[in-house]
């Protein structure tokens, strides 16, 4: 396996990397029996696609909004019934995530590195999910692109890292499952760490990951 | 029907309004059985993500490049064979785009207003397509986003309109079918003319089009 030389920090993306984003279906199949998948997947996908839009626009909302605006989206197109009410159980839901199993055993190995988390949450909605998660103490810093205005992968948002962190960009390792990150972590200068759980082919975007692993268990393995 | 007022010029958008993106359907249904649909809808899907995604990171490229690295993932996703040469008559395809039918007799009845064509195409793809449809005269201007090196719905897309025709950003009537140059669109200040042929829900982005019509068939009556 390849090694990864020179990692000062680990910065860790939070929804699908550390936090399951699936992790609502459960409930969304008690709501809408059968269609539970689907609306996950179109959900979470419109979600991404609001926030690339929003940045190229120049017109940010904060994640909480955009979450809400994709999820109407997505009740819309599936036609399933359900107002404000319906839609705040399901955004508690994705405000109090599952951690992946993996993440879980992992990150509190990870003990000789600062971790960080550079989340597109804004910070009351990455402290929920870390707390509720009771995975606090393994951060010293819980960074949110609210303080920029811009979504990830935009420089700006990666930039947060090395403001607060004070370190070179290739002394950081950044930990995504999503493709579009790794790319974006890549690009800043990042060393990119790619989390593909579920085997993914990786996006045509001209870079690639440092390293890719298949489970964060593999992790501790990792640096030289 | 509503009326839109005080219009002085026409921008419209090319691949999917002007040009149907998915006659490549056909080709790529004789080259990969029963798999036409399917590639020709991930191709395109892919395509604008990777234009939103680069525009976002600030790593653009021209779109015939980024066209070929969102066929290549599309054939790798449906692990359809193929290098260099299969991708050459795709493209060549989506070169040639056929015009909707609606496009190709409303766009010579409007003729009370400058027309321009703004598309995400370089200048040599936009004029192939325009002069292989036989539609050029009617256009004075075929401005490409490859001037600012950004995608839309960036503003400084709809920008070159503006530079171009010295008009008031309200004075142009914006038509497009895809939703996220509508809301680009809107944004900016043009009035927005969407082309809803397949009778798609709007996204939630917060803004709405000043009119939507089934077909442009419609154009000649919406103008007050």
């Amino acid at each position: 396996m390849n090694k990864l030389y020179g990692i000062k920090a680990l910065a860790f993306d939070a929804y699908g990397t550390v936090f399951d984003v699936h992790s609502v279906v459960a409930l969304a199949n008690k709501m809408y029996p059968g269609k539970g998948e689907e609306l996950s997947r179109l959900w979470r996908s419109k979600q991404m696609e609001y926030m690339f839009l929003r940045t190229v626009m120049g017109r940010y909302i904060p994640h909480g909004e955009n979450n809400e605006a994709a999820l109407i989206y997505a009740m819309k197109f599936l036609k399933l019934n359900g107002g404000i009410k319906e839609r705040a159980l399901l955004i508690n839901a994705y405000e109090t995530l599952e951690l992946f199993d993996d993440a879980k055993r992992t990150i509190p190995m990870l003990s000789n590195f600062k971790k960080s988390i550079l989340s597109v949450g804004t910070p009351a909605l990455i402290r929920r999910l870390v707390e509720n998660a009771g995975i606090e103490s393994n951060f010293e810093e819980l960074l949110s692109v609210d303080e920029v205005k811009v979504y990830k992968p935009h420089p700006r948002t990666y930039q947060l890292i090395i403001d607060k962190l004070q370190l070179l960009r290739q002394e950081v390792g950044f930990v995504t499952s999503n493709y579009y990150d790794v790319i974006g972590a890549k690009a800043f200068g990042f060393q990119a760490i790619w989390i593909n759980r579920n085997n993914v082919i990786p996006d045509e975007l001209g870079l690639c990951p440092n390293i890719e692993l298949k489970s964060m268990d593999l992790m501790p393995n990792i640096f030289g």
